[in-house]
């Protein structure tokens, strides 16, 4: 039986607000338990949905937000942050200029940096899921969760083995970008250099030094997929499920119907899917058409 | 303040299985409270929500059903009906071949024919929609709902009007099929003879004899919309609301984000719009590029 944690219909379309809810308002009530002023500013480095949460939050807090931004995003990302009040700082679409154009940016603001996934409080902001996943489905047996820079698979492992250590916890990755898989094998954190495409490209990211102990300690099994696979399970959610999520989304439920999750104990009868979020670009769905060619 | 009834999440997709269901129980239950045998069959012409909606139906009840469906219909559809055990009845793509075709269906089967939107115990069955939005939005102040051959919004009418007279119950529809529009206007029965196109396709149908005479007491008015407004308004709840609604669906919000909805009255608001269906082809999502590319 599959139970679906629909994370696509949380504010800003990911589950990524969790987290940086709880990293703003950490630094708010830290300030104000120190007597301090609030944070001048937060900043991160992320198009994606972390940096519209981010900037949802602070603005909900009024506190100043600064997004780094490759300049090739999407402009309907670019607008959505900036929707949400925050500033838009410019980069060249590589890791060293993005974290370049951050650390200038929190030195000019004196603001604080606050990362996508290894920030501690991110991570229990993340877990939060774990905590509604048990009261709303007490008969949950595991849990299935995709994973990319390892924020919300580390909550979530954190929260699940503290309350219910009976309940498994697995990691979905695409095969395309499985440094978390890597890590698990060889029992030590092995980034993937030279990441291959993938088409859930919010999780085309490596773990960290933070989220790779917890990953390590209380992950059960790392499930991968092919690009193939998360296509057709996103296909498969769309069309039965009626949810727009993204193909990010479709990892977990492509490792649920992918073979090896055949090898999951009988006892496993209720398995929760987390659907991680619905920001689909809906001006770039040719891999749509594609698919649907190959089916007909 | 909109609120959304989430329709397309019922099982086949759309709000139909409520009056189908309503309407092969009443069967059953009729017969064997007159000692009969239990009808030998159901039949309707319907290859869209209804066709899935009625066969879904007569499979739970255990009773055959043949749906007659145009050689033209969509291969997807036609497996939708085949999927819930129903007998497939092929026609030619017009009026008058569904017609023939299902009477001589109903006189070979001895089955009985439920009309998709004419039949009472349809139209009873979907009002159990206005049931639930009263229950679960005693706030509302009016219900907007989609137009086609009528059965939702004359079922929704009759409920709303005898609990709640205060509430009122707005009808959409593509100015494209405007015939409801049309009767309103002319306080009596005035089908659209030549429909344009519509991609609104589960309302390019006309009004009948069983709803109209609802629709000319009970509905306060009909608001039409443009093709470019029912794009617009689903694209806007695919990308916002993360529900993948059909078009037709697009229909409620349209009409409630259109320049003639200014002329509610002030006091109406907490507005509640019917999402009547999710049934999407997604082999032709052609439309959502043309759209984009404009909205570039």
């Amino acid at each position: 039986r599959l139970l679906f944690k629909c994370e696509l219909l949380q504010r800003t379309g990911s589950f990524k607000i969790r987290g940086a809810l709880n990293a703003v308002r950490s630094l708010v009530e830290d300030s104000e338990r120190a007597g301090r002023e609030l944070p001048r500013a937060v900043v991160t480095h992320s198009s994606g949905n972390h940096g519209q949460a981010l900037a949802c939050a602070a603005q909900a807090e009024g506190i100043p937000a600064y997004i780094v931004v490759p300049r090739t995003a999407p402009q309907c990302k670019q607008d959505a942050i900036r929707a949400y009040g925050a500033t838009l700082v410019p980069c060249d679409p590589n890791d060293k200029s993005r974290a370049e154009t951050a650390s200038a940016v929190v030195q000019e603001t004196g603001g604080v940096l606050v990362h996508p996934n290894q920030e501690p409080a991110v991570i229990a902001g993340q877990g939060t899921i774990a905590l509604e996943v048990l009261e709303q489905a007490p008969q949950v047996n595991a849990v299935v969760v995709p994973v990319g820079g390892g924020g919300m698979v580390a909550g979530i492992a954190v929260a699940i083995k503290a309350l219910r250590p009976d309940v498994k916890v697995f990691a979905a990755e695409p095969s395309n970008v499985d440094d978390c898989y890597q890590s698990k094998v060889r029992g030590e954190l092995t980034p993937n250099l030279h990441p291959r495409d993938t088409i859930a490209d919010a999780v085309k990211t490596n773990i960290g030094p933070n989220t790779w102990p917890i990953i390590r300690d209380l992950v059960d099994a790392v499930l991968t997929v092919s690009e193939e696979e998360i296509k057709r399970a996103t296909w498969l959610v769309w069309e039965r499920m009626k949810l727009l999520i993204e193909p990010t989304a479709g990892v977990g439920l492509a490792a649920v119907l992918s073979e090896q999750f055949q090898a999951v104990p009988w006892d496993v009868q209720n398995v929760c899917i987390v659907l991680c979020g619905g920001n689909v670009d809906l001006r770039s769905l040719t891999w749509l058409t594609d698919l649907s060619g190959k089916a007909e």
